[in-house]
């Protein structure tokens, strides 16, 4: 039986393999596009491609990271993607999750509840996580659109 | 400070802020489509018109409080969306965000640790809870690419 005196909502570790279940998923659904149109295809212009948001998912996840280990939050160099090349972003998404795998369970306790200054406003370190996870699943969301008017069958929404 | 002992990543009470959050925003969504429109466009057929998928939302979202609160999921009855009334859905959400804003706080925290069986599988209520705010997340998402198709501008998505 859990005592109620000492449950909490989540863990570290539970929100560390909640995060990583998102990026896998992610993940899945940046292979599953054509290459051409992940850098290309837009349902709705002049909305960004996927590729383009899985690159600003990977820079804010990364901002985030290092923001609850070292309590700092430099704005991104955003670049439009970066590079039109998946390769170089599945390789990029693969090294952070290994860092978040790694490093994750060391952010302290205490930075979830104190408040921080981000690029996009003063915010507690618990907002901020998940604010970067809910950017993830609202860009991944679209690019599920994308993906049906393409005529592409997207991975599992509840397989992570 | 912060007490690193009994610092937690979320509390109930920011929880409830967060999921509040997200249904004020999705309010928003339902209501800055046209009522036709609502019930009938997909930017990608097959796929849902919106109106569906925020009856689905609706009723994940009271399957969910009232797990939390009793141990009972049952399955709903989905009906396909429920009615094709505007009106009646915002009702229907306005009434749960008022049982959402008296009740959660009655939730037992050793609930979330805890596993329950849902109509989807086994959980903790952690997973049960954050599974229902991604899945609202990740319809709206998809809301916001209708939105754009049919040449409406979404509510900003960091606005709660």
């Amino acid at each position: 039986m859990t005592n109620t005196a000492t449950a909490t909502i989540v863990s570290l570790e539970e929100f560390l393999i909640y995060w990583q279940g998102h990026r896998a998923l992610t993940r899945r659904v940046i292979e599953v596009f054509a290459e051409d149109q992940l850098f290309t295809f837009s349902a709705a212009p002049p909305m960004r491609p996927f590729g383009v948001m899985a690159w600003e998912i990977h820079q804010v996840s990364e901002l985030t990271l290092n923001g609850l280990l070292t309590g700092k939050w430099p704005e991104p160099d955003w670049r439009e993607g970066v590079s039109k090349d998946r390769a170089e972003l599945l390789k990029a998404w693969d090294a952070l999750s290994g860092r978040l795998e790694r490093e994750f369970l060391k952010v302290d306790l205490a930075f979830f509840p104190q408040t921080h200054t981000l690029p996009w406003g003063e915010m507690t370190g618990w907002a901020a996580a998940i604010y970067t996870i809910d950017n993830e699943i609202h860009h991944r969301g679209q690019g599920y659109v994308y993906l049906r008017a393409l005529g592409i069958e997207p991975p599992a929404f509840y397989e992570r």
